[in-house]
């Protein structure tokens, strides 16, 4: 292998990969990524098994070759120099690197004690645009589970259904649903939700297509010249949709930041209860209040002026209101709720994400 | 205890004083802040009994008082609060506070329970410009150790000598002397390196005077409305001066940008022997080289450009390398030995500050 390759697109491809790759394993060549010529371009992959990425970027390939090398010391190495041109060149498995400046050689492990990267041969293919699909992730995975002793909710569940693709996440607690765009195709996939958060650090806001391919096994996503396949998590997802109330006798609507505040204030005095803040709405007093008790630290009540409908009380875990609210972009939201055993819905007024948090006994 | 405060004072105040409280040590009303009205200020103070740091604020008083409250919680609120003004009334130990949105109650211990906050009675004063004083002490208290076994090497010296204010601090590895001002007065004081660091982040880059107040037991500094007292580390600080070499063999003078890039490349490669490089300085390349070899991961050279006396090489550890050249701010650095079992001196080409460098066996 001998190339010449940009400091710059090999640092964003290492940057895209390398925290794939695991010393952590039981396999030390997974502590590794592959670097691998491909006609006139250089695929950097890396896989931990579940998931694999892979990045491809313009090069002068003078020599094909592969090779695997250590990710971190790659990246950090790659990601200190200036930008300009650097050499690459393989010689019995160790890298030679060359800039102006440095002259470094890393020792390897042959390419072919590499895992084999997955991927898909007869897929189904649809796209959605990179921006959407980045915002309406990042407001579901939030709510699903970290607990390994149920790995269905451990996943994001895509869907479609009435020619809509709905993404949705739950850890039993809470409940998040997202309507993402209009879809004509059969979509039923239940994706880890690592794979989604190593995903959203490889797509960005702007308006270009993610192609998502999948089939019974495995999803394939596609941005630019960039791949991330992973795994599907075997199981049937929860009928959830039963879970969402579709009238509310109590709710209250206000600005999006003095909810924020009010709850973030009181959760200070959550912290013996474990998070436990009780919110209270009042139609004639047109207010919400939020009280909180730490009986060892003491008390606080905290209040602001929202449109109100009906009265009632609801005892929620404040950090499960601030990460809804955190991932909420309206301006106003509102808190629906039945009375103190039913969910609480809390939504923005424009968007089509509700987030529902399960009450806590008060 | 009555009395109304602006939100953004009291806040200052609590970030000032708060980090000293610790709820980590044995006695519990040490995680508390003490809270007390003297005329028409409030003095907001903490101690862990080694430092004691108290903020006065101005404040409309309408009944004198004082109470200790959980400095977290006090500090966490207050923050979280909106500006404005803030009502605080004590009753029967427990602190209320109420602003438009929040009425909050807070639990606190008697202050009478406090540890008597130390002061100092007949001392020597000094002053000392905050800048000066600020970019100087951060200069030296990297060197200090916090090794507690030998506790004079955890402190940083500040002594005058010959109508100059030196500061000090060595962890036997390197060390960093500092000329910070002229002075004709009498100092020796040995200061806990903890206690420096907090002082950093009360004083800033203005002009304004810090007063410095010495006995044999204490030293308080005073700047602005804020007080900071630590004791006196016990015993001799060592005879450094005869570390320093006077003239040196080989030196090399490059830009700081540089010689810190390659340094830390290098390091990069130094993983697994401890942080080790050696440096190599030619007369008539003209040039400053770095190797490091890590013999698992590879191994990598370096070089710059520099303006070079003498031939030489030097083994060091590189994170005292960027350690030193952080903290150096001059545009123009030079690396100064005369053997590779002396110590080396890197230091800035404008600035009265020099970084020694102990070297490692090569």
């Amino acid at each position: 292998m001998k190339l010449q390759i940009t400091q710059e697109n090999l640092s964003k491809a290492l940057n895209s990969v390398a925290r794939v790759a695991s010393s952590r394993g039981t396999l030390p060549i997974l502590a590794n990524i592959l670097i691998k010529t491909v006609d006139n371009r250089v695929c950097i992959a890396a896989t931990n098994l579940n998931i694999a990425i892979t990045h491809y970027i313009g090069s002068k390939v003078s020599e094909e070759g592969a090779i695997t090398v250590p990710a971190k010391l790659m990246q950090d190495f790659v990601s200190s120099l200036s930008g300009g041109v650097i050499d690459i060149m393989l010689e019995e498995n160790k890298l030679h690197i060359k800039t102006d400046s440095f002259n470094s050689i890393i020792n390897g492990i042959p390419a072919d004690e590499y895992p084999v990267m997955p991927h898909i041969q007869n897929g189904k293919t649809w796209i959605v645009p990179s921006n959407i699909f980045r915002k309406s992730l990042s407001q579901i995975v939030i709510a699903a589970s970290s607990d390994e002793t149920r790995p269905v909710l451990t996943g994001v569940y895509l869907h479609a259904d009435n020619g809509n693709l709905y993404g949705v996440a739950t850890d039993s607690y809470r409940l998040a649903e997202k309507k993402i765009i209009k879809l004509d195709e059969e979509v039923s996939l239940l994706i880890p939700a690592s794979a989604i958060n190593d995903l959203l650090r490889l797509i960005d806001d702007s308006d270009q297509p993610v192609e998502v391919t999948h089939d019974d096994q495995q999803v394939l996503f596609k941005y630019g010249d960039v791949e991330l396949v992973t795994r599907l998590i075997d199981g049937t997802y929860p009928d959830y949709r039963k879970l969402i109330p579709s009238s509310f006798a109590c709710s209250a609507t206000l600005t999006k930041s003095e909810l924020q505040n009010i709850v973030k204030v009181s959760s200070l005095f959550a912290r013996e209860s474990a998070g436990s803040v009780t919110l209270n709405v009042d139609e004639s007093d047109k207010q919400i209040s939020i009280q909180s008790i730490a009986s060892q630290l003491g008390e606080n009540t905290a209040k602001a002026t929202a449109k109100v409908v009906g009265n009632g009380l609801i005892t929620l875990n404040s950090r499960y209101i601030l990460d809804a609210l955190n991932v909420i972009h309206d301006s106003d939201v509102s808190v629906n709720f039945n009375g103190k055993l039913e969910p609480c819905v809390v939504r923005g007024t424009k968007d089509d994400y509700i987030h529902i948090v399960m009450p806590l006994k008060s």
